[in-house]
C-alpha cells in the first residue's frame, strides 16, 4: 500500500501527465501534484515534518499520513513560533457555488483535527461575493443562500462557536472591505494577470477579489493589535490567492501566513475530481442512502471484467473509487485499509464486496452527518460574523 | 459681460487650446470646456433648458445663469419624470484628499439650491477609500479624518440631517460593497482601461473603485424597492465614472442617473484651477482673514502695470482672479457684478480696489462659515450613514 508506506502523493490515475489545469476557478484534467509543487513553488511534506508535528499532536491524522495533505509553506516557521509559545490561528474557506459534497468536507475534517490538537481559533471564510462575480449564471442571493446551507455542513462536523467563526463575505463586508483596500493598494493588475491568467475581458470585481480572500489571513492580528501567526489549510488550487497575499502581508507589517495544502478528492468517475456541477461524480452531503447506493454502484471500479479474471489477476484499488472513498475519508484505520487494499488487489475481494463496504461506511457516516446538520440550524447564528 | 449675457462657458484664460488633462484624478492645463463637451459626449445647457428649470425653481441660480453649471446628461428626462410627479433625489460627492477650499464649496452651494427648490433628498458620498488607494502618499486614517473634517464644511452650508445623508465610504462599506459587486460584475477591465486610461501598473483597488462611486446613484432605488430618478451635480472631471455607471445601471434594472456638470473653479494664480495641494492657488475654508488678505493681495490680476495705464486702457476682469471670486461665489447679484465688471474694464476701478472688494466679501463669508463649521461638530453624527 504505497501511499501509506512512502507518503508519496496520492496518485489516482495520474500516470497520464498530459494537460491539466489547476486554478482557483477551474480544475480539470488529470492533476500531476508533483508538477504542481514545482509550478507553484510549495514544499513537499516529508516524514521529518510529520514527526515534528506529531510531537505536539500525537499520531498524525490519516490525511497527513496518507498524503492528502501533501504540501505546505512555512510550516516549520509556524512550529518554531508555536514552540516559543506564540499561538497561531487557523483560516480556511469555502466557495459556495453549488451543493457541498464529500470532497468539500475532507479539508474541514482535517482542519477540525488541527484545531483540536493545537487548541487554535478558526476563521472560516465563505466567499459568496466571489462565486457571484466569477459565475455569470449565479445571482448573489443564490451564493449567499448556498453559503448558509454549507455552513450547516461545516458545523455538523463538530465545530464549536466558542473557537470557530464563520465569515460569509457579504455579512462581514465592512470589516473585510476596509482591510481589503489596504491589500489592494499593494497589488497591480500585472501581478493579478500573471498569477490568475486574467485578461481585458475579466470583470473588475473578479480582479479586486483576491484582496478579500487575503483579509482573514491577518484579521486576528488586526483584532489583537499585534502579529498573530496564521495557518491556512486549503486545497492546492487556491494557492495563487495566497501566493499574492504572502507577498503583500509583510508590506502591511503582518506575518506571511503559513499554509498546508490538500489534494482534491477524486470523483466517482474515471479521472477528475468530485465536482458539484456533475451529480454522478460526487456524493453530496444531503444525498439519501438510496442515492449513495446507486452512485457507488455505478462508480468507476478497479475490478476485472469477469469474476473469474478478477479472482485470477486481482483488482486495482488505486483507481477504484470505492476504495478511494475509504482511503480519503471513511477508513481512518491504516491496518484495516491495508487489509482491504491487499484483499482487493490479490483478487480475494470482489468489486461488489468493496462497493458494499463503501456504501455501508458512507451511509452510516451521512446518516449521522445529516442528523447533525439539522441540529446545526439552531446554533448557526452563533457562528456567524456580522458587521 | 459675456458670461452672463450669452451663457457662454466661463472662459478664464482658455484661449490657449494647447494640451489639457481632465480625469477624475488629474486636472491640468488650460481646460477647453467646449472641447470637453465633445470629448465626453455631454450636452450643453442652453436657455431653453434653463427656462424649463425656472418653471419649477423661479429665477435660476447665478451659477446656472453664469455657466458654472454648463453641461448635463438627461436633465430633460429628469424634468419629464418630475413633472409626472416622480420625484428625484440628489447625489453628489467629495474626494477627501486635502484641505477643502472655495472651489470645493461651489458645487455644494448649487446643490443646496437644487435641494431647496426641488425639495429633494440628498446623498453626499465622501470617498476616503478612493483617495487612499489612488494616492501613494496618503494613509487611510488621513483620508477618513479629512472626510470628517470636510463634512463640517459641507454641513456649514446649511444642509439639514432630515433630508441630507453623508456617506463616508469606509463607514458604510457593507452596503456599498454588497451593491458594488453587482456593478463590478458588469464592467470589464477593457472598459475601465479605455475610460480611465489605467494600465498594468494600476493597483486592483483603483481598478475596482468606480463600482463604489456608482452605488449612491441607485441606493435610493434599493432602499425604496422601486426605481427612483437620481440627479448628480458634479465637476465635469468626474464624468468618466458616471459614463460607466450609466452603462451599467439599466443592466441592473435601474434608471440611468441624470447629471449636471460644473466647471472647475479657477485658482488664484494665472491659469489652472484651485488646488488643495498648492496653498497659493487656493483659499481654504479655514484660512484666517489675514491669510485671505495676503492671498488675494498676491492673486493674479487683470490690471495694467501702472495706474496711469490702467485708467487709460482699463483692466481685464475675465482673467482677474479677484473678479472671478465674485463671479463664482461672492456676488450673486448680476447687476452689481456687471457694474464691477464694467468699472474695472473701463479703468474706473483699480486692481487694489477690486481686490479690496473681494477680500471683504470672502472674509465676511468665511467668518460666518467658520462659525457654522464649529457648530456643525455638534450635529455631524446625525448626518453620517453607518452600517
Amino acid at each position: 500500500m504505497k501511499n501509506i508506506k512512502s507518503r508519496e502523493l496520492v496518485s489516482y490515475n495520474m500516470t497520464d501527465k498530459t494537460g491539466f489545469v489547476v486554478t482557483p476557478w477551474e480544475v480539470s484534467g488529470k492533476i500531476d501534484y508533483n508538477n504542481l509543487i514545482k509550478q507553484f513553488g510549495t514544499v513537499r511534506i516529508n516524514d521529518v515534518l510529520i514527526k515534528r508535528i506529531e510531537k505536539h499532536t500525537g499520531p498524525a491524522h490519516f490525511m497527513l499520513r496518507r498524503g492528502m495533505f501533501f504540501s505546505h509553506r512555512d510550516l516549520n516557521w509556524l512550529l518554531d513560533k508555536y514552540e516559543k509559545k506564540e499561538k497561531f490561528y487557523l483560516y480556511t474557506g469555502r466557495g459556495p457555488s453549488g451543493r457541498m459534497h464529500l470532497g468539500h468536507l475532507m479539508p474541514f475534517v482535517f482542519t477540525k483535527w488541527l484545531q483540536d490538537k493545537f487548541k487554535a481559533k478558526l476563521v472560516i471564510q465563505m466567499t459568496d461575493d466571489e462565486k457571484f462575480m466569477f459565475r455569470q449564471d449565479l445571482e448573489l442571493e443564490q451564493t449567499t443562500n448556498q453559503a448558509l446551507s454549507d455552513a450547516l455542513d461545516i458545523i455538523a462536523l463538530g465545530f464549536k462557536p466558542k473557537n470557530t467563526e464563520i465569515l460569509i463575505d457579504t455579512f462581514y463586508s465592512k470589516t473585510l472591505y476596509n482591510n481589503a483596500i489596504r491589500v489592494a493598494k499593494k497589488i497591480t493588475f500585472s501581478t493579478i494577470k500573471a498569477v490568475f491568467g486574467f485578461n481585458n475581458s475579466t470583470n473588475i470585481g473578479s480582479i479586486f477579489y483576491t484582496s478579500f480572500q487575503a483579509v482573514p489571513a491577518f484579521l486576528e492580528s488586526v483584532r489583537q493589535g499585534k502579529n498573530v501567526p496564521c495557518l491556512i489549510p486549503h486545497g492546492i488550487d487556491q494557492d495563487p490567492h495566497f501566493r499574492v497575499s504572502r507577498d503583500v502581508m509583510p508590506k502591511l507589517g503582518y506575518y506571511k501566513p503559513a499554509a498546508i495544502h490538500n489534494v482534491l478528492m477524486p470523483g466517482l468517475k474515471e479521472g477528475g475530481k468530485m465536482s458539484s456541477s456533475d451529480p454522478s461524480s460526487a456524493i453530496y452531503t444531503t444525498d439519501s442512502a438510496k442515492e449513495v447506493k446507486k452512485k457507488i454502484g455505478s462508480a468507476f471500479s478497479g475490478g476485472r471484467d469477469t469474476v473469474k479474471e478478477h479472482r485470477e489477476k486481482g483488482g486495482n484499488p488505486d483507481v477504484d473509487m470505492s476504495y478511494q472513498l475509504l482511503n480519503f475519508l471513511f477508513e481512518p484505520d491504516d491496518k484495516k485499509l491495508k487489509e482491504i487494499y491487499e484483499s482487493y488487489k490479490n483478487g480475494d475481494m470482489l468489486s461488489g464486496e468493496l462497493k458494499a463496504i463503501a456504501i455501508e461506511k458512507v451511509n452510516s457516516y451521512l446518516a449521522n452527518h445529516q442528523k447533525e446538520r439539522v441540529k446545526a440550524k439552531k446554533v448557526l447564528e452563533k457562528f456567524l460574523l456580522r458587521d
